[in-house]
């Protein structure tokens, strides 16, 4: 069998059917036998936007996303998605294919900028973007290498994986019973008894106990558990940014995400808070404030399973618990049988009055132009559990937040780390090869969609049942903030210098075989909502929102 | 005096007019200092392009190229266009901000993968594609950072440099007289008499000594040395890719460009050869064949500045000069007076009967549909030295580097090293902001379009004098000749499948704001093309050429 071959079947018997790539001399052997082997491709128009639709993919249906790319450019121009995969933990694999090895940078050993047709020495530069790195110099270390790889990727804090492959390796011949194979480590991460009698304890003694949620609980499959958790412990719950969908916030606990563009009543919550438990969150500057202002008056227990993130915050917490989130909570939850945790009707009124006396979206905010809070809000409301939520960039990443509230079982994918421009299309198409049968609305600013504009024709070409939501608000709302703020009103970037965000969005539509949809008087949007939902046809939807529009900040301007 | 306000005087003092960026929060005290300063910004649709276009404007001008980005996505963004600059030799600086010192990966020395608000430790993963990358710790490491990062962008063979500063950093405040200095070594690349004596002496031996001429001569500024030791040597000279451009191809030494899918007669000048003066080319195996194969009856001598590129083929050399190749040439034209080196009237002769006997556009190539190297060869013909010639991946590469001839003194820039799709648009831009008063005549091809589509909005709003030429030949021909030739022609990434090649390119022009023709018929090329060059706007020009358009290949089939 040959490697490339091997390869193919690995994906397949490990459950992969699509695989997001750009086709290229570099890697015409994998790209074949993927072809032969049956996987469905799917192509981008630049490989930026290859680990970006496997980590959606990825995060979507909680399995393994896989791109595969060619060598020099086709590497490099991967590097984007793979940073973004990377920061937002999505368990992928990147396959790259490599000019044969006697011509590779690697092999020489020389600090070469180049040596191969196209070539690049990938490898150094991936590596601290990766969980696993790996340039494969010899056939039969395939086996070895995949599996090493894939458990990386899935495992622990998942994140990207990255092989290199050179052409003469991905065309050698191997003997299946001659491949080592690896033996997935026993996990290290145990969880004293002794530390969780100590949190029943604190949670027994806490007066305002509040319980965190972030990405590691979806990520270790835990969220029954974690609902378990809440139910059984009766606090408030309040998410982070990529926590957001773990529970419908109609939920009696749920008070919805906090953190630095969070709602203001979030910040209240965790300022009175005496105890809190953290599950799956890394507790960003962004979450808990630049000194970890928002936890001041409470003790903080941090269930992780990156130990970097612990320690991270090692002089902020009390207690810092390194282990697998589902884990930990199937430990926890055997102790507090018999309502053993107080209830705490009157701090949950007092959180409850809080929600209720600080609606985000109040009924002036129904008037022309339109209120992005109002658009966005409705944009939930109708939405259900088969529909998946994207924003990136900007005002929408902000206002998605902190309105929406999950009641129908919708599911979020956004750039959440970064907010990084451009992320909503590909990750929306991550997201509709995950799940054909589900309808994306995926929402992104009039800057951010220039960044990655040439996937449009992704969409048309597949036809995915993608809503593109572009909003107009004149471009670049989030940079003339801290332009007016800091700098006296300066510009650069603006429609009139640069020309940042004055395409005409029907041609562009147009111009990519998409159907285009202007909403922009707040009266229609309900109607237009349901009828742009009923469709099965990718639509570009441009609204018209307010230039002005004030995004609401719970910690400080930025 | 702040950080951000001297890296605007350090720019400024040292010549540069021009920077391409993004604006962002995380380089918002660096973006509005430059501002102030005065120096024009010109701002990219995605950072991928920005390090293109500072790399092109920089190898246009011979000066330095600036990028300045903001922090996490921004960085990562900008990588494959730092990869781009690094393997064709760009002097560039780029310029990361970065959030608060304090929130950053790098000062937490912890492995995490993002810590403040979009935050990536960038430093290590530009690393091995720079020459020198720095986080900027102290605000009073301000000069002796600039200081050396400038430095080594244009010293040596030249390429890019990376600063990354926290934003706290942006905003401190230096004393001047604090400052400490950057102190440039001196040169260690010492010439030997002995060994220009030796290669005086292999010249007056040789019977069919050869000159090579890379992109090294050029960048060291040494073009008129390259032309007096050539007269003076009166030996046949070949050019790599890069190189192409450095003498009008009607120098009656002047053979054209070799390698691999240059000339079949260069390949037979090659293998004739018995000695060959390489300056400032790396002898790549896409040169020289996969073991120097073209070179197998020649002595070789290699003048390069770059000492890992003469170890590199220490097995395949005989005489490896380390030195800047126009220090070695002033050295060698010295001691070459009173024709000392006999005249090869026979070797000439040779090669110029195998030049007239192997013409490269025929009469039968004037034809319907167009033949890509007949349409090339009049748009060469027609420039000028106020004309730039631009290409990127596939065909068009390939062609352009066999039939210009450089007769009027045009340039070239072109993605030499790696053929990258998707990188003419970008570098016209750099050559436009660089020349304002040249005219770009910017190639390629309808699959390369898509990669970097969204700065056509750019060209468009800064109205630059460029006429892009999108070749339509059914999209990615290139890839599809070895899927034919490897693999039976199992197709993918192709039209039916995947798109690829598909957009409506009038409608695409005119959604971005862009005049567009259409060439369709050989026998009105010339006429088009004098009325689209004796226009001073942007034009997006669709050429219809054969899908089936054979590439001379001169080495073997890929």
């Amino acid at each position: 069998m040959r490697v490339a071959d091997y390869i193919a079947k690995f994906l397949v018997d490990n459950g992969v059917n699509d695989i997001f790539m750009l086709t290229g001399y570099g890697a015409m052997y994998i790209n074949d036998a993927i072809e032969v082997s049956g996987i469905n491709y799917y192509a981008t128009r630049n490989e930026a936007v290859a680990p970006m639709m496997a980590g959606s993919y990825a995060r979507l249906k909680g399995t393994l996303g896989v791109a595969c790319v060619t060598a020099g450019p086709g590497a490099t121009n991967a590097l984007p998605g793979l940073a973004e995969s990377f920061v937002d933990s999505a368990p992928i694999m990147i396959i790259s294919g490599q000019v044969e090895k006697n011509h590779t940078t690697y092999h020489s050993k020389l600090p070469l900028r180049t040596y191969g047709t196209a070539e690049i020495n990938i490898i150094p530069v991936v590596k601290p973007l990766t969980k696993y790195a790996k340039f494969l110099d010899d056939p039969n270390d395939v086996r070895y290498v995949l599996e090493k790889a894939l458990h990386l990727a899935i495992s622990g804090r998942p994140g990207p994986v990255w092989i290199d492959i050179p052409l003469d390796i991905q065309n050698a011949s191997i003997q299946l019973d001659q491949l080592r194979s690896y033996q997935v480590p026993r996990s290290k991460l145990d969880i004293s008894p002794a530390n969780i009698d100590n949190i029943i304890e604190k949670l027994k003694d806490a007066k305002n106990p509040l319980i965190v949620g972030g990405h590691g609980v979806r990520q270790a499959k835990a969220i029954n558990e974690f609902k378990t958790f809440t139910d059984k412990v009766a606090a408030p719950v309040l998410f982070s940014r990529l926590g957001q969908d773990l529970l419908p916030h109609s939920n009696k606990y749920v008070f919805g995400q906090a953190g630095l563009k969070g709602s203001k009543y979030c910040k209240q919550i965790m300022n009175k808070s005496d105890l809190v438990i953290s599950l799956g969150c890394r507790l960003a500057p962004q979450f808990v404030g630049l000194n970890f202002e928002a936890f001041e008056n409470a003790e903080i227990v941090m269930v992780d399973v990156d130990k970097a993130e612990i320690e991270k915050n090692k002089n902020y917490i009390d207690l810092g618990i390194n282990a697998d989130v589902k884990s930990f909570l199937i430990e926890i939850n055997k102790k507090l049988n018999n309502n053993i945790i107080p209830n705490r009707i009157k701090w949950l009124d007092y959180c409850n009055d809080l929600k209720a006396n600080n609606p985000i979206v109040t009924l002036d905010q129904k008037k022309n132009p339109i209120d992005l809070y109002y658009f966005m809000k409705l944009l939930g409301d109708l939405s259900n559990s088969k529909n998946v939520l994207v924003t990136d960039a900007g005002s929408n990443y902000y206002v998605g937040g902190t309105v929406w509230d999950f009641e129908n079982g919708q599911r979020e994918i956004c750039s959440g780390t970064n907010a990084a421009m451009g992320t909503t299309i590909p990750l929306a198409i991550g997201c509709a090869v995950a799940e054909p049968d589900f309808q994306i609305l995926a929402v992104t600013g009039d800057g951010s969609l220039e960044l990655n504009i040439q996937e449009l024709k992704t969409i048309s070409h597949y036809s995915y049942n993608i809503k593109l939501f572009v909003i107009n608000n004149g471009g670049y709302l989030s940079m003339k903030k801290w332009q007016d703020d800091v700098f006296e009103g300066r510009r650069l970037d603006t429609s009139e210098s640069t020309g940042a965000g004055t395409l005409n969005l029907s041609k562009i539509a147009d111009a990519f075989d998409l159907d285009y949809v202007r909403i922009d008087d707040y009266k229609n949007i309900e109607s237009q909502l349901n009828e742009i939902m009923s469709n099965e046809n990718p639509l570009f939807v441009e609204v018209f929102t307010d230039n002005y529009q004030k995004i609401i900040e719970a910690f400080r301007d930025y």
